[in-house]
């Protein structure tokens, strides 16, 4: 992935938290691939302009300030603090990229956003690439309908575009379910654990295309809002 | 896998050169991880016995008799012999699946046949697993697309199916083909590099539907022809 903008999507939950704590004011976020990393780390903060978040078994993590359930991360929540952030699926995948020339965390809440970057970054002839995050490292439907719908829609006139074998499933994956979001997260296994755990609200709105239009850039190992000028 | 049938698919080429060099009378087939261990077992047999067979970067591996080219695996080359088979992708595939009841080498050439040993396991209660071997470790649209096609055509009104995500996204796949296998084969990754090898011939041969109507069963590190009794 060196020299490429990465697009990393998990919709449930990891992306879509990430956009929408931005959205909400948060300053940042840091990954962490364990939750001890995370405490440790915390100790390095003052108290009150930090959070502790994150799941496992989609459960939050015991003592920690919030779970990984995007609408705990409202503005009062989240306003002006940084947030050590561990996920059983996302925030690994986002570890393993500290090669890539720009990373951003891409889902449905922030999906247009995500695509005007992309498709600026090709016009100048940059790579792109879309990684699917997964469901405890296997397939998820709702990644790979995610990543179809961003190489549909970001095949430009101006743009030679090439599809891997992945991304021709992709394609087929969002075609099959187009703008229905909803059916797509009820079809998908994630989807479907997450509704039975109590989780149903988030899975709605983690199907609402373009709630939270902001551009989560991954840098330094520090996640935060693209400003309005396109500097991260 | 343990206590299921596993179909492994690896439409380009592996599971098609066992099918039709079963199916030309070839004795059975055993395969190895490496060239090197399958030259180590042939010393074992008288030299008019065995053949060693297979490919690294899709041609002959030096030094042996066939390649992984299903037409070369005529009756005359192959009757009665056992096969040494060594492959980038399937035979990896199949050393990693010990611990199944039952391990079935499926493709389209023989995908009626195997199709009716998965429904009467079925019909029996056995759990029933397709296993892509994928090309070079990653997703392999072929491959896909005939788990997918399995998978739509196993559902019998007797058994109750449950799909994972990755079974979904097949049957998106296969439904996108249909009998189409020749389209499939020309958009994959992997048929177009055979195909710009020089191997679009054999590519063409694999998109065969039932051509080759064998059941190759994996038991005991040995792939065999099952007989007619349904025994292996």
């Amino acid at each position: 992935v060196a020299g490429r903008i990465v697009a990393v999507v998990d919709v449930l939950r990891a992306s879509t938290t990430i956009a929408v704590a931005l959205a909400n004011g948060a300053k940042q976020f840091i990954p962490f691939e364990s939750p001890e990393e995370a405490v440790r780390r915390s100790k390095s903060f003052e108290r009150t302009l930090v959070l502790l978040a994150g799941e496992r078994r989609m459960h939050v993590i015991p003592g920690f300030d919030l779970g990984n359930s995007p609408r705990e991360f409202t503005a009062d929540a989240v306003q002006g603090r940084t947030i050590l952030f561990t996920t059983t699926n996302g925030t690994g995948a986002m570890l393993g990229l500290a090669g890539a020339r720009d990373v951003l965390i891409a889902s449905y809440v922030n999906f247009s956003a995500v695509l005007s970057v992309l498709r600026a970054a090709m016009k100048h002839g940059v790579d792109v690439s879309i990684l699917c995050a997964g469901h405890e490292r296997h397939f998820s439907l709702e990644d790979a309908a995610c990543a179809g719908r961003f190489a549909r829609l970001a095949r430009g006139r101006l743009t030679r575009v090439e599809h891997n074998d992945a991304a021709l499933a992709c394609l087929m994956i969002d075609r099959q379910y187009d703008n229905d979001i909803a059916q797509l997260l009820a079809a998908s296994a994630h989807g479907r654990a997450l509704a039975a755990a109590g989780f149903a609200e988030d899975v709605a709105l983690c199907g609402a295309i373009d709630a939270f239009p902001v551009v989560p850039v991954y840098h330094d190992r520090l996640i935060t809002k693209q400003g309005p000028a396109g500097g991260s």
